[in-house]
Parts: C-alpha cells; structure tokens; sequence
C-alpha cells in the first residue's frame, strides 16, 4: 500500500503524506498551503476531496486481495466548514468489504496553530472497486 | 467570475483554466500532467472533482447575486472511466439556482490525440450557496 | 423488465408505474396520494427517492445481459423544490454501461393541475450493479 | 419532533416508529413486509432510504430552533448488503449543526430472526436545511 501511495503524483504534489496504516484504515495528513487554496484562501474543497479519496482508496486496499488494485468508482463529499488550519488529517475506515465493491467513510479534521485537531471539517462516503488479474495495473 | 477564479490559487497549481462562461454554464480544462496522475498513471480522482468543483461553483456564481460569494456544500461525483487523454472538460450547468443553495450538474470529458472530446468520464451533482454579507470574503 | 417490475411489491404500494421504456430510458408514474406525504403535505422525499432508484435500475436492467439481476449500489438525491403536484414522473436514463456497473440519471418532475410538467423538483445520480449466475435471484 | 412525525403520513405508510430520540440523535424502527420489497424479495433500497431520510431529518430538528421546519436538500446512500431481516433500525446523528445547513449521519442495521442486530445494510450521508419564519410549514 505504501509503495502504491509512493506512485500517486498528485498526493506528492499536495505535499500528502501517510500518518497512519491499520487494516482497513488509514490516516493521510496534508498542509495547509497557499498554492492550495480556493478564492477565500481556505484549502481548496477538491484538495481536501483528493486527499479523503485518496485515504479511502488505501483503506479498501488493504483489506483486498495481494493481486488487487483499487480504483474509485464514486465519493460524496460535505464540506462541514471553511477548511482553515496548519495541517488538515483525512482518516478512513471501511465499512464493508466486499469481493469486488468496498464502501468507506471518512473525516477529514483540521488542525489548529495550537495543534489540537478540530471538529470535522469535511465527511466523505466513497466506493472503492477491486480490480484483479490487470498485469497493466501495479498497485 | 473571472477575478475570482484568477484568486483560486489551487486550480493554478492544476493549470486548469477556463474555456468559457454563460449565465448558468461555465466550462473548465485542464491538462494531463504526470504531477497530476494517480498509482496507475491516470489522473488522479481527485483532480477531476476539483475541476468540476470549480466549474460548478462558478456556474452557480453566474447567477447569484452581485454580492453573493459562493462555497461548495457538498458535490458527489462518478468516475466513469480511467482518465486518460491529453486535456480534460468539465462543463457545469446550473440545475436550480435558490436563493440560498444552487444546484449544479458537470460532466467532464477527455481529448484524446486526435483532439476530440469523447464519451464523458466523470459525472458530478453538486450543491453550492450563496454567502451574502461577508466583506472579508471577496468574490 | 416489466416483468421484474410487476415483482416490485413496494411500487406497486406506492401506486408507480410504468410510463415508457426504451433502450437505457425508463419513465416511471407515481401520483400524489395523501400516505406518501411528509410533515408538510408534499410528497416524502423517499417516495421521490425510490421512485427514481427502481426507475434508475430499470434503465440500468435494459443494457444488461438477459441472465443478469439488478442492484443498486447507491444513489444521490437532490432536492429542488417542494414535491407539489398531482403526478410525478421520473425519467432515467443510462450514462455509462460497464460489464459490472452502470451509472444513471434521473430527474423527477411534477405534473400541475394543467397537466403540464414543471420544472424538476430532484436530481439523482445512481451507480447499479449486475448480478450474474444468481439462480435464486430471478430478475 | 414527535408532533412532526406523527404528521408524516408515509412513515405510518411504511410501518416506521420512533425507538429513541436525543438530541442530535434519532433512531427510527421499521418492520420487513411483503408490501415494502424489490423484485427479490428484500426491503426495496428505496423504503431503506426513506426511514434513513426521516431520521436525518428528525435528528437535525432536534437542534433547531423551536420555530424551525427541516426539509431535506439532499442525502446520499450506500446499501451495503441485501435487505433481509425482520426489522431495520436506521440510526442517524448531526455531525454538524449550522445556522441554515445541518449535515447527518446514519446506519441502518437489520435485526435477524434471533432478536440481534447486524452489521450495517445501509449507510446515508444528508444535509438538511432549516426553514424558519414560514407560518404555512407547521413542523
């Protein structure tokens, strides 16, 4: 999972980055940044969908088989409140696992200049699907 | 809408643009570029969504009034296929503009080599609302 | 299809039927009756709901192989506006047909006094599955 | 809160009732019938959604104002497995109260035949809005 995580350029270019790994769940940490922001100077609401896809895409992962590889088939996102902070945490879980389909859930907290993590700032629903027997898919 | 979409610094940092705009529509491209990309080199899930975040929350900005400043409540979207191809579209309509919430419906799409935009690739349904009042947000 | 339709015990409960079938099109009626309503005399949004999920998966069974079975893996709704009318048509339709999963659209809208159709009161976007080699599951 | 459910007819359509309410918190019990399911026999998804909607709903009214009346914009729902049982209990809680926007959570889990309650079938993710100052809407 992590060598996965190591090939998404896009994680790398939000400065993403693992914070923790457990089976079925997984928690990402990104900072907050100026070139990341939306028209208010929040963090933008698709840096904050891309990292909590990106945390329920390696939650599924690790509870599917050692040939898988996981893509998203869909996610819904609420934005709960402006996302304002120095580090922002998406923590996923799965909540069914299933052979071809895994459903996860995630919160994404931000976290203050005092370094207590906050009330959520954004909730995530996301579908998450097993792809087998695809040599052209390292995962 | 213009000024505001030069202020989202983050769809800078995703060289998305915008293609055009009217009352209620407006459409967004963006390139393929391999910081961009997911584990197995498409681009990442989540730089689809923040596109078509944007365009939804500019089309809706295209209807609100003058002095409304717009933020995502919420969106939902579908990835149809891998995104592969060399620019991506996401073309935003508004669905129902209230007075408070607006609805919003994208669908992005790929150009391949041979420049042509083919089927769509991802499908969004996205709630956006009008924040009035608020000097220290400016729009 | 209209075969596993007349099996849908909960449709025929809520007094839908269907209106026209095509090749990933179904239309489905349901009219306003005073047990489907919520707290302030519309009709309950599940109502609306459910209606355009059977009418999603319907869609979704037209494209599918004879010998598969249909569920549905998840669905979004929006609400536009008050469910206020004497009759409610959903209209869904299939955007992308894979071998596992397809994902619809629909959108409800409610008939008047004058017979006309208005403007759409919900929106939903629905991913639905293929069952195969269920013999239990006849569809 | 209890006055407003009393007040939706479909609730009692369905066969649903209030089993607990706090604030932030309602969980809402609905009986399998052969009148409430799909073509295979399980509760229809949309039956599932319904009770899941009304107890997001009843949840985020529980902190409302007095004079508010709660409708649903929106909610997104997940069916993790086929809907067998004898009674479903959907338990929904705020995640995050605002002044217009309340976001909710809920499970729906099935009790089987011995009396226990299983892993969840169903997982819903709403935003409900809060209407105030409307005479005509008694809530």
């Amino acid at each position: 999972m992590r060598a996965s995580f190591a090939r998404q350029a896009f994680m790398a270019t939000c400065g993403a980055r693992i914070a923790s790994v457990l089976p079925g769940e997984v928690v990402l940490d990104v900072d907050f940044r100026d070139d990341l922001t939306q028209q208010h100077g929040f963090l933008h609401a698709g840096v904050i969908a891309s990292v909590a896809d990106s945390a329920c895409g390696y939650a599924a992962l690790t509870l599917m088989d050692a040939d898988s590889a996981v893509v998203s088939v869909e996610f819904k996102v609420n934005l709960l409140a402006p996302a304002a902070g120095t580090t922002f945490r998406a923590a996923a879980r799965v909540v069914r696992a299933g052979r071809t389909l895994t459903v996860c859930a995630a919160e994404v907290c931000a976290r203050g200049k005092d370094g207590a993590l906050g009330a959520p700032i954004a909730l995530m629903q996301a579908t998450m699907m097993a792809l087998r027997d695809r040599p052209g898919l390292a995962d």
